[in-house]
């Protein structure tokens, strides 16, 4: 039995055609895939060095270097390969697929003859595969490339790519498992569980799905796997972390808060959603949602960055949100997206929706500037460039984005998230009877319903303008259910079907406005998300965050920056009563809507240098110009800050 | 040619009967002297193990155990017998006066024939002595014996304790210098310079003071000396640092900022300022004066506390202040007040009196249990225990005080300065015809004027209340002028002698109410400072306090804590016009003076749990309690908050 659930409808039934996603996919096409290619290839001057394609070569038996990066450096061209899939399926191009075709043709080469495909174990330790689960990344690159085979050969059609995955996963089959000679343990890093499932749903071998569940129910079972392994070691190499690091402190199901490294937790809880999915789990649900209330109710900042602790990239306390320290790691942000994804397909909660648009349009984005070529991996929310350069309790806080780096687990990350984008958009139910959207992006969606194809075709400046236009198009007249999303962050949302006003509150259901009718071709929508400037506050528990407010708009976190407001940006109050106004900027930062508004600063007084005074500190108006947070650090390096101080009358 | 400066009236002719002072001296001599005593001697149970007099055991060949401890455990007995000698010189204890002397026959003991005495290289690193200045503290350690011989001397007349330190100063005075065959170097920390001044003052042998000149100006000159030191050792112990962390970055003339570690620099610049002093160096005096006025205008906690940094325990950059991660070493605040108190010699200024008197009844006063035995070394201003467990850049706030340290550093450091605080109350100059008092601590002071004897006594209920009785007694009239201190925080002082008003903005010069006339036994002053709760707002360029302020009445900074207020002390907002009532409770924390207020909190809101919100949170009323800083942690554990968030109208 599986629980009922929509299916995204896939990238290649999705046309994206938006003013703004359209440009950053063709980025990540024409630019960000090339250049990270580069990047693996040590082709880019100055960027830290990768040698990912080397390392294969080298297993390959056709180059005598030695081995160089992360234990995980395999999973670099793994993403780099699962996003060139997703770009392949958006179009298809012929130059990318060679390189991809040869990059397929070198895994083959580079995978042993029982299967196995690893190049550090491979090459740089032979003889010691399968004996440090807990911090080599094992079964985490297997994960990966078993991701990449999936991607490409649903963008191709060719099935080498998935032919050598499904070998390697026989393999992992294999070997682990409670059959006597089986390896009963699971990696120190989840991915392989949610790899697993996506293989299973490409070629239905449920040996896959059995095992993702496998890994999962062993995780945190005591005798611990990872104590008993190690007693086999005689290699200490790591430091001993906690188990909750690697989210084995408890048995999965009895897992309540979100412990430890913010993406293995993450991509852990998207496993147990897709297995909870899968045979039909309540049980399973109910701990993939109570760790999600966890995590959004406590634990996320506004841009939907996770994870506010550098030392083990890990999870702290509820409401310890610290911002000029926080980690909220791009890969972090994307874990996110994909969690929210799947518990949205099994409950259409716009609560799921809203995160998954949060994570997007801010934290995630962050990771990348506008040229695609340079990359956060730490989202800080508040920067003081000198202090970073000073403290070493912000070392990690990088001020300008990096050309790459020695971990560079995040600038593949963002290019498959970007380049799978179409996924996300839509949801079908009911063979196609419902038809829901989850983001507002500009393009065109096809299904089939009851044998006639329909389409749907959205149109808008979002997220600069909540005004967005759909146009269905059935071959005949069809009797289903469009569900448009009512953002969290909207009030006073509108909608028409052929001009004629929808009675909104009665047909919103938790978040989605449910519009039941017989469509015909020429059918239009027109919903209208009002965009005000919102004054957003935090949960009075979090602590850095008192007294102070963020500017949103529509899905967009603003952020000040030095180069708009100089610096000193920590002392600029903004009363409650200020009013911003928004204008699109088409030049500014290739084209976002820009908030200017009142505030009030402290007034510069000539000689007056006490550090402490016993009267208050005289203030002036004055004006501030704030800018979407993802796109900070596009410009001269300077301070920035999401979290402004209020002042309230 | 010497500056002119005044001179501290000396312990022996000061006597304190304070309420406030008179039990802390009076801990410090019957439960910490004996108690540190005990910890020096491994016998406090469940404390970090010491073995500070066991080494000196060894050295003296009357144990073969074998050493244990930091490279400057020395130092801890060095200062425990300073500590010793100023709580003889207030009052003699025939008992602790016979430990003492076999401390002093120990040191004897274990004074090598050549006058050097160090144990950790004579019983740890024989034939290894002066071989790493930078890092082994060895003429840190010389210069805490040293001092601690100059105070037991002064205190007892005993000449033993001198003639140790006498023949180990000249021991350093034929090793250190520009001569063939010796070393042109200097300490890694700071301690012997002042020390040798304090020598020189003791015995007029200006070869000590030479050679604290010697030390001072070969600091930060190239080529440098350690790196010199270090190529030609063969053993490397100590990562790398920066010349900054041992102010050696730059020739001391030319420093013009705080750089490094803070007790280093702290301890550098009081002996630049005796230098200064003692060789009429205006260039010298300028160059602390330059380095004060950075410390205490720009990177000063409002305790007094400095260095805001818990890697190298040092200094970052201007109003880089974090509450929260604040380090503000108790022996930090304590060399502020020795370096204040040397610059107040040289200019009667208040400002110097008022940092004085702020680090002492704030940032080290906390470094203490009301009992005596417990201590804090590192002192932050914002304490939530929940994160300071999980945060590693948390790791060094202790949330309650420590029975001992493995760097016990700061217990000795308190005690030598409680001891020896009647040298900081009065100062005399032209021959006692200038006579200023500096704090408000009751007691009696006695000098000699134009051969008459003359004595000042002082009552008050300081640091409570502000209303301050002095009288006169002398042999005969005399002409002379007694400068009253009027604090910085104080509004509307007034003051009257033998009831009549004295019109104090005429009079008053630099913080200071100069009252000259001919005084006759009998004459009083009433000296009345209104001690009102003070709001106090940080410099707007100070981050972490922006929007909050602090409450200070009189020298007192206050602070919330959970135990008073429940936890989640960073929601309450003060409004501006909120009055807070002050009142002094006998039986809370050994009597103080409680502040009583309005606040507004969060309101608690059921099943209102989203982490953001559009709406602004509601807020209701609520009283909050504010204790003394330097009481907190004396009850139950948990939260406590210096910086209070504002509420402006």
């Amino acid at each position: 039995m599986t629980l009922r659930r929509m299916q995204p409808l896939p990238i290649r039934d999705v046309t994206i055609d938006d003013g703004f996603w359209g440009p950053r996919q063709a980025l990540v096409r024409d630019t960000v895939i090339p250049y990270q290619w580069q990047a693996m290839n040590d082709e880019i001057r100055g960027a830290e060095p990768s040698r990912t394609v080397e390392n294969f070569r080298i297993a390959a038996g056709e180059s005598q270097d030695e081995y160089y990066g992360q234990v995980f450096q395999d999973s670099d061209l793994a993403k780099w390969l699962e996003a060139v899939g997703y770009a392949l399926s958006v179009k298809r191009d012929e130059e990318l697929e060679r390189i991809a075709d040869g990059v397929v043709d070198l895994l083959g080469r580079a995978q042993r003859p029982d299967g196995y495909l690893n190049t550090y174990f491979t090459v740089a330790k032979p003889g010691r595969k399968w004996t440090n689960l807990r911090d080599d990344h094992e079964l985490y690159c297997a994960g990966h490339l078993i991701e990449a085979g999936v991607s490409y050969y649903e963008a191709t059609g060719k099935r080498k790519a998935l032919d050598i995955m499904t070998r390697y996963a026989d393999h992992i089959v294999a070997t682990f498992g409670t059959e006597p000679g089986q390896i009963r343990g699971y990696d120190g890093h989840p991915e392989i569980e949610l790899a697993l499932v996506r293989l299973y749903r490409a070629t239905g071998d449920e040996r896959y799905l059995k095992l993702s569940r496998f890994f999962v129910e062993e995780r945190g079972r005591q005798p611990s796997f990872f104590d008993q392994e190690e007693a086999q070691r005689t290699e200490h190499r790591v430091a001993r972390r906690q188990p909750d690091y690697f989210q084995a402190h408890l048995p999965v199901r009895e897992q309540k808060t979100a412990e430890g490294h913010s993406v293995r937790a993450l991509y852990l809880f998207s496993a147990l959603t897709d297995l909870a999915a899968e045979y039909g789990d309540g049980e399973l649900l109910e701990t993939s949602r109570e760790l999600w209330r966890n995590v959004t109710r406590k634990r996320m900042y506004i841009t939907g960055g996770v994870g506010s602790n550098e030392y083990w990239e890990s999870f702290t306390i509820d409401y310890d949100l610290p911002n000029d320290r926080a980690y909220a790691e791009t890969c972090a942000a994307i874990s996110l997206m994909f969690w929210a994804s799947r518990l949205l397909q099994l409950e259409a909660d716009g609560e799921y929706a809203d995160v998954m648009e949060r994570a997007l349009y801010n934290g995630i984005l962050s990771g990348m500037s506008l040229d695609g070529k340079r990359y956060f991996y730490v989202n800080p929310l508040e920067v003081w460039p000198e202090a970073c350069r000073i403290r070493e309790d912000l070392r990690s806080v990088a001020t300008t984005r990096q050309a790459w780096f020695g971990c560079a687990c995040c600038p593949p990350n963002i290019a498959r998230l970007i380049a799978s984008l179409g996924q996300y958009i839509y949801s079908y139910d009911e063979d196609g009877r419902q038809w829901f959207v989850h983001l507002y992006i500009g393009g065109e969606a096809r299904q089939t319903i009851d044998n006639r194809r329909a389409r749907l075709t959205q149109r808008s400046a979002y997220p600069w303008d909540g005004h967005i236009r759909l146009s269905v198009d059935t071959e005949s007249p069809a009797d289903f259910t469009i569900a448009l999303r009512v953002p969290g962050w909207c009030r006073g949302a509108m909608c028409k079907v052929n001009g004629e006003s929808v009675d909104l509150p009665r047909h919103k259901v938790k978040g989605y406005l449910r519009i039941r009718r017989i469509w015909t071709a020429g059918d239009e929508i027109e919903l209208i998300l009002p965009m005000a400037v919102e004054k957003v506050r935090a949960n009075p528990k979090v602590r850095a965050n008192a007294g102070k407010l963020a500017l949103q708009r529509g899905p967009i976190v603003y952020c000040l920056e030095e180069t708009d407001n100089g610096g000193g940006l920590h002392d600029i109050r903004i009363p409650d009563a200020s009013e911003f106004a928004a204008r699109f900027e088409e030049h500014l930062l290739e084209g976002v809507v820009v908030l200017r508004g009142d505030a009030l600063r402290a007034k510069e007084t000539p000689g007056e240098d006490d550090l402490y005074a016993m009267s208050p500190r005289p203030a002036e108006p004055a004006k501030v110009t704030a800018v979407p947070y993802y796109a900070w650090a596009n410009r001269e390096p300077g301070e920035m800050l999401v979290w402004l101080q209020e002042q309230r009358s």
